[in-house]
């Protein structure tokens, strides 16, 4: 790993840049030019392979091959081909991870097949500061399943599943960007017999995620985020080989069954994570996100995460000297790919941001959120974006009706 | 209604298309010149529209507009926009149906959110015959919620409902083509209190279903079929307005909150059928399916209907002459978009017809299966096609190892 130094002045951060081992990645992305794009971490932009492969997949495998793509184009098999291409991202086989539906279906498929195998009482525990989504799935289904779900504190996971139970868990808070012990959590959970199921939505593709190698054995995760994947791009879910035959998901669709097209009455699923697969997957949808992830090839995710460290370190730095809180770890290794800054006049701050080009958004109540997705941010950006901040805090210029109006999606 | 009469040849078959009110459509389509593609039922061709719209979505929404085009672009609003532009194609209120995932995942959801409120005893009933990922969720869904499901012999949902509990239950069956009398089926269920869920897979743009005046309450269907939406995509829910607001789904998920964006730790559900929606939905092939539905402005579901039976009219009649059976309900009002010749052959025989670019498809054990989707079948096509047929089969032409080989997806 390398060793990168704080850069003091914008002319050590372009120094930064020129010696950065993913400079070349941004050329990739068909991104405006003056635009800092920090807003990866909700929706990354569009790789240029991500908009030529949805353009072949309408205009050649759509509309050309008509019916015949699912055969000649592979479209039944692109579920598993997309998984294998985030496999190596998260650290797992590449037969173990499928592309399908959103996290939050996901989420519900796999804890519901998780709760009649784990050890201990049969309960689904939360912790109260995780992704509402995740939250609200629990609740949802422990209504249907009739069994308990018990909301923990924060960080209350790792005591409760070592007792046995299900464990919904982000890898990567979605406000704080805290970055979990994994190993430990699954260290606990492999005394009582625990299961776990990581939500790797705002981890993927900006940390080093190696999840075989920490006991991690099942997942769900977007890949609209980190991985450019394009808007609502379908989710993942990966499940360790032994431990997926076991599980069976009560969203047992026509794609998950061992003989398609066999048309049996009875359902029997596939081997391994493929059971997971419900419905006609949304091809066109699924064919950008297999051209995004292409971006990756002979990217290694270490160098990914180094720089993301890089950038995180060089925002917090400047945001100190400006005086503003921050929500981060204060541990660089316990940090994700976003920053959330403080400040009581947040909102109309980033649209006074945004208004000079400077993509960043905003999470009630109070936290300013900036994304540092290595791939098309550089130092130079950080730079200049946390410069515009603290000029628009200093000259009081977020001060105007037009930053004020609120959106419905913030 | 137009009253069509039978045309005994190529040129009165020519005769009616002269004077078809949908000879224009077929111009909306990007479809190559001399194809005959009786798979409309299947997977729809391409709408230019759609096209545009996929393309508009990925390189100026997704590019250009990035995360603003939640806003900007109206992608928050866009389930329920073009849910809007399903209504009049199914006969219910604008506000009354949502895009948002499969069709397998939504016969989940509704399913288990009937269960509590349906009047008798709280069983799931399925028929037999229908579609198999019908029967599979029913199976999932009774093994997690703890309530039993029944299988019922083919057609004997009426007297089931008639006594209570939750049918899930096709208006046009995949293989016999056969349309269900909608109307009787909600009389039975409104004298118990059973709730029918309408699987319109093989129904939504093929026949005028005209929901809200039959009494049908609530619905999905694909659209990747007669709508033609792009390969799969995302369904839709219908749920009428008094009743949506009483069912809770237990894939209860962010995009489904009333407030959300305020990141509430419980879920509390959007009014109507809103509460359907779970993840992030995907925006391209959404976007797709957008586009293709303006396809149908200016054109009533009652012409295409109409223009449906003429076009399977003359299909089974040639059929008659070749001496093929059918799996066609007897009554001309009775029968969908699609009809089914049995022959043992079945399989090689339409792979020659797809090698003379007419392209139909085979559903095991013996049923070649052709579409009639008006929008953009003739007569004249439907004539052709059945010649190549007669002299495929006089001619034993199928008869060779090319045409034997079988795919991956029949």
């Amino acid at each position: 790993m390398t060793q990168i130094t704080l850069p003091a002045s914008r002319a050590e951060a372009k120094a930064l840049d020129a010696i950065d081992p993913l400079r070349h990645a941004k050329a990739k992305f068909d991104l405006a030019d003056g635009l800092i794009y920090l807003n990866g971490n909700s929706l990354g932009p569009a790789p240029k392979t991500a908009l030529d492969a949805v353009e072949a997949a309408a205009k050649e495998e759509w509309a050309k091959g008509l019916i015949r793509s699912w055969n000649e184009a592979g479209w039944i098999d692109l579920p598993a081909r997309v998984g294998a291409k985030i496999a190596p991202l998260i650290g797992v086989s590449e037969d173990e991870v499928l592309i399908c539906d959103s996290v939050s279906v996901n989420l519900f498929k796999l804890a519901a097949a998780c709760m009649p195998l784990a050890g201990g009482e049969p309960i689904l525990y939360v912790e109260e500061d995780e992704f509402p989504t995740d939250l609200y799935i629990a609740q949802g289904l422990s209504a249907l399943g009739g069994f308990q779900t018990q909301r923990l504190p924060q960080g209350g996971g790792i005591e409760a599943i070592a007792k046995g139970g299900v464990l919904i868990k982000s890898a990567v808070n979605y406000r704080s960007a805290r970055v979990i012990d994994i190993a430990a959590h699954e260290a606990a959970a492999a005394k009582s017999g625990g299961l776990i199921i990581w939500d790797l939505s705002h981890a993927t593709g900006a940390i080093d995620l190696r999840l075989a190698e920490r006991g991690a054995r099942l997942a769900t995760g977007c890949t609209y985020k980190y991985l450019n994947g394009g808007p609502g791009a379908p989710a993942f879910i990966y499940a360790e080989k032994a431990l997926a035959s076991r599980l069976n998901s009560p969203l047992s669709g026509w794609f998950g069954h061992k003989a398609q097209f066999a048309f049996d009455p009875d359902f029997a699923p596939l081997p391994g994570v493929a059971r997971f697969a419900v419905g006609t997957p949304q091809i066109l949808s699924m064919s950008a996100l297999s051209g995004a992830l292409d971006v990756y090839t002979n990217i290694a995710i270490a160098d990914i995460q180094s720089k993301m460290r890089s950038l995180v370190n060089l925002c917090l730095a400047r945001a100190e000297t400006m005086g503003l809180e921050n929500l981060c770890a204060e541990t660089e290794t316990e940090r994700g790919g976003h920053v959330c800054l403080v400040h009581e006049n947040g909102y109309p701050i980033i649209q006074a941001m945004i208004a000079r080009n400077i993509i960043a958004d905003f999470r009630a109540p109070g936290a300013m959120r900036f994304g540092f997705s290595p791939l098309f941010v550089s130092h130079e950006d950080v730079w200049d974006a946390m410069e515009a901040l603290n000029e628009i805090i200093e000259t009081g210029s977020w001060d105007h009706p037009q930053f004020k109006t609120r959106s419905k999606v913030t």
